[in-house]
């Protein structure tokens, strides 16, 4: 069982006018690390994916919590890991610390999808594979 | 009981290289749908409540669905409704539909807080009576 | 000689942690303006243009002066007008104020281009014709 | 004669619905570089600048021009100098390309200001000194 693991800093851009990170930007990151983790861990880079294969992976649903706030210049780091593989649809479980206090905790599900019709499709066998890598428990197949 | 109703266009700007709405820029425009209502009907803008009184109103949880994607130029229609009203924080429900179909459903708990040490604080009587109007269903107090 | 105006308030979204308005949600506005101006004024959407006649208008080049922060709540009052219009490109000529302050001014070129390939073409007539009553100086056609 | 290189990757939140990278996000990708600029190379972060010192850099003039279009996945290479230092402003030149391809050159003016009244205030010696390894030609002190 791996998680997959990088880092982000919170920016200019990332805060509100109280000093703290506005909730939608936690999406923005939550979105740069999947990116990041189908480029690197599944060698499917989004830019793949829509380009070569005319596919999306859009967000059907979506489960966070903040449970503290983070400013400025905080060092994130972001874990992710794979609750749930399905046909044409995938659970991923994002966490964000900071110097180990839990900033994020966020479930994403994203569904493999034709762009333009936005009809689902199944998993490419080998992105399935790379990606039970990550699962958070054991999923028969 | 009310609901609040505002409407969005979809524009450039939400939307990812696939052609539909970037899911952390339905945040985005539900963040905004927040504070027209808080401006609006409880007549308390975020201006006067950060600026005034050192208050914030952070988002300590959300729960998203996106049945359907929408797309450029799109009229999404907002509605809002609170689901509960607790000491310090707040429940809201938030829907947008296009032509009738559900686009997002999204609850979003605000959480009444001091600026800059984020300790929770209880809401103003007369907000928590003009939020009230919104209750999906009769609150006991 | 016409000018173009809309109303936009600063949100949450579009401010840093100093409180002010950061410089790229300043674009994003100005972006937000033209995308109504020509829907409102030139009757031809960017939905339009861009899914049913497969062509975008991207910005080629951006001049801007921000004399005066703007602030959570502020009412922002955009005048647009156009200083040029060639074959394939536009300038045009967007201003920000608040309770008379100026706040921004910028000067952002379109070029109308094929969607893909991004080679220039040329306004439709009637666009063309549309636009040229927002020309802040007679141009010879 | 430094310039400061970092990279950039067009990532789903940078792109609008033709594909291309939509023009407001060049100038959030430019405020990140200019962010790890102060951080790395003047040893000076937007948050302790913001925290400890109570001082803000807006932006208060901003030239762009955007050669050729980029695309989601396309890796920018951003390099950073400096054109001139006032006493309380700095021109900043940046350029980012991919493959060798321009793709933007931009220029701001930052402001060294008070957060709240936005006073300017002189650069500290030890920021302006390091900062001047980053000028593009010789200025006399």
């Amino acid at each position: 069982m791996n998680s997959y693991k990088t880092h982000l800093q919170v920016l200019s851009q990332h805060c509100d006018a109280t000093g703290i990170v506005h909730f939608p930007r936690y999406s923005e990151m939550a979105h740069e690390v999947i990116e990041r983790w189908f480029d690197e861990a599944l060698d499917w880079s989004f830019a793949r994916m829509q380009g070569g294969e005319d596919l999306g992976a859009p967000i059907a649903r979506c489960e966070a919590e903040f449970p503290a706030a983070s400013r400025l210049g905080d060092h994130l780091v972001w874990r992710l890991q794979v609750s749930a593989i399905g046909r044409t649809s995938m659970d991923v479980m994002l966490a964000a610390t900071c110097g180990g206090e839990r900033r994020v905790d966020m479930m994403l599900t994203l569904v493999l999808s034709d762009i333009g019709v936005i009809q689902p499709r199944g998993w490419p066998e080998e992105i399935r594979a790379r990606a039970a890598d990550y699962l958070t428990v054991h999923q028969d197949a």
